[in-house]
């Protein structure tokens, strides 16, 4: 009686993940768990510490996935426990992240769209110019252009504001501007200071600069790439970057002005600063939902707060970027399938195209499987600590979406909380990327509509 | 450009609910509007209030949805508040609430069979065994026969327990016993003590009678009805009925034995009793999460046994059945959904039945509607309210499932607080049902491959 048939093509789901190894969503478990491995024996090393001996191994593991993950948990102080080396090794583990994660998502983006476009060829020719054959050294090459164009720039001004304002010489200053502009372009929230940036909370030069870069980071590649070539033109923008910039642009204003309100008159956090200072905060706060960076004690945000975080975290930034959660693109394919449902069409389009069936079932896949595994944790989480449900949900959400921000209680969870974090963490990273592309690479009937564009959605 | 083809066939939509009386979805949300209007009336008399005056108009809204929703969350005391007139108005209401919502979901199903079964009889003799055309009277007969059946058993052994074992006259236990029964099989959750049925907690008789009955309710009439026909037979049950039971008795296993083993230790719960008693509490407070009542202190619960309760709230019981929640027919689909996409197949099949995507879509929707409301509530009840998430998430998600299991703050909440809990009962008891049939109830293009059948998931 089970007659329903096999997906034609080669076997790329979920039973190929374990049966071959050619499969990009093995590849990208492979490499992220590899790197972490190579950064755990690094930093489990006497040389990464300051004082003498080493850390134990689930502060190496911890930290090296934390970092490879790009999310910014830590479970012991940066600046104080890590020697030099350590610093770097932390620095190289999370731009190789960063590095990674924007590649191959980028790379999975032309895959899917050049797998289209040979199809596509034979059905019809308005479909074929927008693709192009996916290009690894290309891809490459221009991915570590823009990384380095940018953390550059950043670096430049962070250097300058830490060696004029503060007290810094020029080598420290450059070592922090240069280590805090990778960390901010890579979403890796890793700060040279036990509070994070709470000292610079009221200093624009730094908390603009760490959000731009941050959020360039967040957008994704092939967003920024197409936006530095079509700025002027938004009619040409394509439906992933239509989507990124829009829903970013409603989360960021949302987020600022409801924090803005609830935090104004908190004693603890916004409400000595000044009006524009408030400003700053709120808008630093929202962006850092990706970054992972804090200038006012999260711990003693309204617990309203908390849920607004837990909220922007889970939904994270732009695919192919650094930032983590189920991503931006996600949420507002997501908000369109049920704005045609309300209407009663069959077909979900954003401007000009139509999004296939593949790309719905993918979000709501990363979707269930988002709200499942920090659903699970959290009640983990409650049973094994001493913590209140607000508390274990904003770590778990900011391990999954590799976030990085933290009430302060990572550091005191037991043993299996820290194992917990660390599958969060990877999975959270792995996870929408290999699920999106899995799904997504699979060979599917389709007729011949409106033209469509294979959104990426993880 | 936008050229998506409207679906055929009349516009039965969410537009339709607005521009046409005639659709269900109106139907459903008109009688039940109706119902509790007349219901804030009759409680608002002096008349049904035992002290002088009558309760103040929120109060009165109030109890009339959660009883017309069979919720059973109180801002005053059920027994001390309302006189005997209030008791009877509020025990026909939840009456009322409950028959409505069963002949209006089996009704549906109906209407969605027979939607099919004349499509059908063009394609496919097979697939015309099985439906029938809708016939309103014998639907409301059977579903009334049905519902004055179990009420009448549940009430015998009640009355017969509270006379012999208890301090109370024949007339007192009778009325103690219909009272209580048939908020037990509406899943109404009205109980008229003040701390629910909490004296009775190592009470076999009163506990089982109640269990077993709000079960009944809860797993749907149609279930029950082919349950009762085919009992010797699993292999001829529909896809609905298998899907009912497996969700249903892996929850029951599954909730009596993680409550067990939580709470076996707490001395404000179920630490100081016997064994057995432990197993009857947790078995207990899992079938409460449709049912309402409470044999222990739920506010004394480990905050990980509220998430468990949360969970299952969440879940509830059979679609067109008394109970709330999302139901385990969607439960029960999203997790084939997942399987199937796992497996990589294109067709979602249970036993030798294809599902329509239009159910699966309807199971999304639902979800994610609740998730959404659910979140958004419990962010506005932190904001307007003293306590923590796990409490405002408890009465949110037990308002939305239409559960009535309280952590004691409900009574607490400030107005605007008790008006969300009302638009939660409302949406949560109305909302599956008609987003469910109104998916359903549009036509859609459809191939011939398996024979389908159309799964209810509201
Ligand atoms: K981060
Ligand atoms: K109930």
């Amino acid at each position: 009686m089970k007659a329903s048939r096999r997906r034609g093509g080669p076997a790329l789901g979920f039973s190929g993940l374990f049966g071959r190894f050619q499969h990009p969503a093995q590849v990208v478990v492979g490499v992220f768990a590899l790197t972490i491995g190579i950064g755990t024996l690094l930093l489990k090393t006497p040389m990464a510490t300051s004082a003498p001996g080493s850390v134990d191994w689930l502060t190496a593991l911890f930290t090296a996935t934390s970092a490879v993950c790009v999310t910014g948990l830590v479970v012991v102080d940066t600046a104080s426990t890590w020697s030099a080396f350590g610093e770097v090794v932390i620095a190289l583990l999370f731009q190789a992240g960063g590095l990674g994660i924007m590649t191959l998502g980028t790379l999975f983006a032309l895959l899917i769209s050049g797998r289209l476009g040979l199809r596509a060829r034979l059905l019809a020719q308005a479909e074929r110019k927008a693709l192009g054959a996916p290009n690894l050294r290309r891809v490459v090459r221009n991915v570590v252009l823009f990384t380095l164009t940018v953390e550059a720039l950043a670096a430049i001004v962070l250097t300058v504001r830490f060696s004029a304002a503060y007290d810094h010489d020029f080598g420290r200053a450059l070592y922090l501007g240069v280590f805090h502009s990778m960390s901010a372009f890579n979403n890796a929230g890793f700060a040279l200071w036990p509070d994070s940036l709470t000292r610079f909370a009221t200093d624009p030069w730094i908390c603009l600069t760490i959000a731009m870069t941050v959020l360039t980071g967040a957008l994704g590649f092939p967003v920024v790439f197409e936006l530095w070539r079509q700025w002027r033109h938004p009619r040409r923008w394509s439906v992933l970057t239509r989507i990124t910039v829009g829903v970013t642009v409603v989360l960021l204003v949302a987020g600022t002005l409801i924090f803005l309100i609830t935090e104004w008159n908190n004693p603890r956090t916004m409400g000595p600063m000044s009006d524009s200072d408030k400003l700053l905060a709120s808008f630093f706060l929202t962006v850092m939902r990706t970054g992972g960076f804090n200038t006012v004690d999260l711990s003693q945000l309204n617990p309203s707060s908390w849920l607004l975080s837990d909220l922007l975290m889970f939904i994270g930034g732009g695919s192919a970027g650094t930032a983590g959660g189920i991503k931006v693109t996600v949420l507002g394919l997501m908000v369109f399938m049920v704005w045609t449902e309300m209407r009663g069409y069959a077909d979900v389009n954003i401007g000009p195209r139509q999004i296939p069936a593949t790309a719905q079932r993918q979000a709501i896949a990363i979707t269930l499987m988002g709200v499942s595994l920090v659903a699970v944790s959290a009640y983990l989480l409650v049973v094994i600590s001493p913590h209140m449900l607000d508390q274990v949900l904003f770590e778990a959400i900011s391990a999954f979406g590799t976030v990085g921000m933290s009430l302060g209680i990572t550091a005191a969870l037991p043993p299996a909380g820290h194992l917990l974090l660390i599958v969060l963490m990877f999975v959270g990273r792995t996870g929408p990327l290999t699920l999106g592309s899995a799904l997504a690479l699979r060979e599917r009937d389709r007729r011949y509509e409106l033209p469509k564009e294979y959104l990426i959605v993880g």
